[in-house]
This record gives C-alpha cells, structure tokens and sequence, in this order.
C-alpha cells in the first residue's frame, strides 16, 4: 500500500472511533458535548494518533491494541488548539478554515471545553488497559508518559516559553528547546505510548523517542516556514525562519529529517511507513 | 484530640508535602512555576486533601499510604478555582484576600497555570501507585476515579450548567444537580480516592461517595448563603438562596448534614472526626 492511502485509512479509523465514542450532542449538558464535536471532528490530519497505530504496527501488534490511546492523543492535541487560540493566548479566529471555538461558543465554553477535552483524553488512554493483549502495567507506565509529556517541564513549558519569547529574542539553542517541548513532546508521546502498550522493549522505546524528538523539529520548523512564506501570522510573530531566515530553515528541517530516519535504523524496512511519513513531512506544501 | 487541633496538623502535612513537592520558582521555566505556587501556598483551608487523609485513617490505615494523591486532589481543586477566576468566568479580582492569579500573572500564565495544575495534580495521583503497601490496580482505580468525577457528566459538566443558570432559571432539582456537579463530585473523588487506595471495601466506598454528595451540598449551599448575606457576589448572581430564600436553605444544609452523618453510620464512633466536621460545615460563619 502507498504511504497516502495507509495515512488515509488510519486517518478513518481514528475519525471514526471518535465519531462513535465522543459524547453526543443530545446527552446532557449538550452544550459542551456540541463544543468538543466541533473542535474535534473537523478534518484535522490525526498525525499523532496515527503515528501511535503505527507503531503498534511497527512492533507487529494490531493497530486495535492501542487504538483507545492513540484517540485520547489527539484529544489531547485539540485540549491544547483549543486553549492556544483563546484570545490571552494566540486569538485565532480560524482553524482550518472554520471558526476557532471561543468564536462559535465563547471564551467561558472554550476554556471548559479544553480542559474537558484533556481530561477525556487521559480517561481514554487509561480504557485502553481494557484492551485484551493489554498488561495494566503498560497501560499506567502510558498514562504516565503522556503526563511526563503535558507537564511544565516539557508541552506546557514550552508554551510558557512561547509567551516570553514574544517579549525578548531567544539564542538558536533556546528556540530548538522551545520547539522540542511544545512541539515535540506530544509527538513523543504518541509514539511511546503506542511503544509502551504494544511492549517495546529500552532500546525500541529509545529509538522512538529519538524520532518523535527530530520529527517534531522538523515539523514545526516546515509549519513556521510555510506561515513565514504565506505571511499568514504577524511578522511580529518570532519563529526560527523569522530569526535565521528561509535557506538555513531549509537545511535545518533536511538535517533533522535525516537524523529521524537515522533513528529507526534498528527495525530496518520495517519502518518503511516511518521513512516515507518523513518525506511526507519535509516536503509538504500546506 | 479536638477536632480543629486535628484539622490543623493534617492542613500542615498537605502544606509541608506541596511546599517542598512543587517545582521551585527557581527551576524553569520559573514563571509558571512561580505562578503554580502563588495559587497553590495561599493558606487555604485543604479540607478536600484533609478528607482523603482522613479517609485512610477512617479505614484503619496511616495517612502517609494516601498523602501524594491527597496532595494531587489540592492541585486539581486550584486547578478549578484559577480557571474560574478568569475574566471569562466569573471574573474575580480577589481569593482568599490575595490577588486572583491572573491579575498578578494576565491570563495567558493563569490560562496554563490551571492547565499544569490540573496535569500535575493527575500526576500526583498516579505517584500514589509507589507508596509501599498501595496496589498499582488501586492506583489506576484512583486516576479513574478522580477522571470520571473531573468530566463533563460532573464537575466541567457542573461548571458549564452554572453558566446557563446565569442565563435561565433553574427547578430546585436541577440547582441540586448542579451542585452535586460542580461541588459535591471533586469532594467524592477526594473521599474515594483515599478509601481505594487504602482498600475500602464495595459498602464502604458506597458510604464514602454518599457521604461526599451530601457534605459537598451542605458545604455549597453554606457558601452562597455567607456570601448572600454579605453580599459579596452580584445579587443577580443565581444560587440556592437566592432562588428559595435562608430560611429555606438553612433548613436544607441541616437535612444534607443529618444525612451526611448518617451515610457514615456503618463505621460507628470510628467515624468520630467526620460527624464533628459536618458540624463545623454547618454552623461555618466564614
């Protein structure tokens, strides 16, 4: 199978599982039940949930065994868009191309709505220690990981080093730190988690967290250069482009791609998805 | 021991236990860990913490088997009050005579301060699983739990009612919901956490859950009655007295503290220090 339709029947199946198991707009208090669908369901790529079935895959598990926390991931993605675009915070008024949350719902609903989100988010990474094949154990170390990931010392952090970051510039190494925690970090935790159900073993779980690191960069590295070229966000707005410019932004992300690849050498064409997904990432026009 | 004597060596436990477990302000990125701080070590009262000790204690265990998830409920109730504070919520300049957090901090660090609050108070909960003597199932129980009473079928759930009482009247049965939502759940969670880590058993945990729902009315509807009668909150303000009056109400906190002792009845005198708290609950002048 070509890496797009593997992406796209990954992406139907999270869409899917999610569809079914977010609370419905008729059960009580429907309110934040309509607002969570709408953040949620809205055509976003799903990379980090699918980056957790991979890697079950990748360690010749079903992608079934990690599919409830792969779900709970990219909840925990839309926890943090939805917090991100607040007007305190980066007040968007669109994400992909719909109205961003506080603007349909309001900032009161929207604040409840991300912390809603993350706290379901959690909760389905815990079901999946229901799943059969699945040791309790695995499914704590899980919850553990993802929280290790959210916290000040890493996701969380680096967004409060985002907010100072608009007030005074960074060295290259402060901004490859910012991007590792507010970036990277969620990534991370989508492939170890994924890791952690399906067994991994120190080495495999090392590698995967190495790649999670290098893919990150690489990703929002891509992400700031295309909205630095569209000039979709303030010029005001620090980014690595904006501070080394486009052609030392370019090489950086071909660097960290190569270094992505390098990382899962020890399951050789195994990871072929892996290989083509950093392609994917590094050429990606939007 | 006297009963206050008792509440005020376990407030010093749980204040020690956060003083010396959360992040330094010297640790960065210092300012959401400075930020944390401020909100946490603000003398408050603890009584949710003080419940999960007391749990333990109730069941014949010490209080040191339940201390890093009592800690962790703390965290998560600040988590609550600095997002309700915002601007977007009830908007409150002042807690507990200090300033609000994000009138000291703005609300982009309050916004990610209740986020990192709600993420570590998760955390603690999880390192209860390391104390000797605690089951790593009884752990997992305990974050499942403590998410369950978090989502929107309880307290974000409660939260996002109270916002369309703002809007609509409410019947008596759906203010008393909203009350067991957005107060009684994290006071259960507290209760029941320490009953299944220090394994209560299926009668117990029952009695502790009623216990909760009917302390936490009593504790609620005490508060907006104080705050009633001195009018601190807009009179507009929709709460249970304001909708059916104090001398309705003081009937009602009487009733819920008779039931709330009589959910203990099972564990006889044991339960000493609970029967007295419910006292102090009711006739609570501040």
């Amino acid at each position: 199978m070509e890496l797009a339709a593997y992406l796209q029947e990954k992406r139907e199946i999270i869409d899917q599982y999610l569809t079914e198991k977010l609370p419905s707009e008729k059960e009580a208090p429907a309110l934040i039940h309509r607002s969570m669908r709408y953040s949620v369901l809205n055509g976003g790529k799903r990379l980090r949930p699918i980056l957790t079935l991979m890697t079950a895959e990748l360690l010749g598990k079903p992608y079934e065994l990690v599919l409830p926390a792969a779900a709970g991931i990219e909840l925990i993605h839309c926890f943090s868009l939805v917090h991100d675009d607040l007007p305190c915070m980066d007040n968007d008024d669109y994400r992909r191309g719909k109205l961003t949350n506080h603007k349909v719902f309001g900032e009161a609903v929207a604040l409840l709505t991300g912390d809603a989100l993350l706290v379901l988010g959690l909760e389905y990474i815990r079901q999946n220690a229901e799943v059969e094949g699945v040791s309790k154990e695995s499914a704590v170390k899980a919850i553990q990981k993802t929280l290790e990931m959210l916290g000040t010392r890493k996701m969380l952090g680096g967004q409060i080093d985002d907010i100072n970051w608009q007030l005074q510039k960074q060295s290259e190494a402060k901004i490859i730190d910012i991007y590792l925690k507010k970036t990277s970090a969620l990534i991370c935790a989508a492939l170890e988690i994924g890791g952690l159900l399906a067994q991994a073993n120190v080495g495999e779980l090392s590698a995967l967290h190495s790649f999670g690191e290098k893919i990150g960069l690489a990703f929002q590295i891509t992400d700031d250069v295309l909205d630095f070229e569209k000039d979709k966000k303030s010029p005001d707005k620090p980014s690595y482009p904006a501070t080394f410019g486009i052609k030392k932004s370019l090489a950086e992300i071909k660097r960290y791609c190569r270094e992505a690849k390098e990382s899962l050498s020890l399951f050789e064409n195994k990871a072929k998805y892996f290989l083509e997904l950093v392609d994917y990432v590094q050429y990606r026009k939007e």
